[in-house]
């Protein structure tokens, strides 16, 4: 099983992109974690150390994919 | 059988995203067409009238979800 990791900030497009991910994805290859930064700020460090560089991003096998725009990591942690 | 399709225009950025799609996508779901601009410029009215600004671009039943950043419409349209 791959690992899938959906890292957001709560944001309306956080939330429209969510529910595509949490619908689209193939659950038979990947195991989805959802990661909402405002219920654990503690993840912020782990998915910028990944590339994460805005919300709503994807962590699929490591490699991210950052979807449409919602919030930079800079409003991220700022907003924490 | 639900409609997705993946717009590009052939750069780096669309490629690394193409090839995340066409793995991770759920094709017991989705029905995947891949639309490379540049053998296909008849398409691009479609995907800008659809709410494509960038590419790469995926439309997931008629929802644009843009991912990363390749290139803006207008530079598709200055290129072909």
């Amino acid at each position: 099983m791959k690992k899938a990791i959906f890292y957001h900030a709560g944001c309306p497009v956080c939330v429209e992109a969510e529910s595509m991910v949490a619908q689209a994805l193939d659950r038979q290859q990947y195991d989805l974690e959802i990661i909402h930064f405002a219920q654990h700020p503690n993840r912020v460090a782990e998915a910028e150390a990944a590339g994460v560089k805005s919300v709503p991003a994807l962590l699929l096998d490591n490699q991210v994919f950052h979807i449409n725009f919602g919030a930079s990591m800079a409003d991220v942690k700022g907003a924490s």
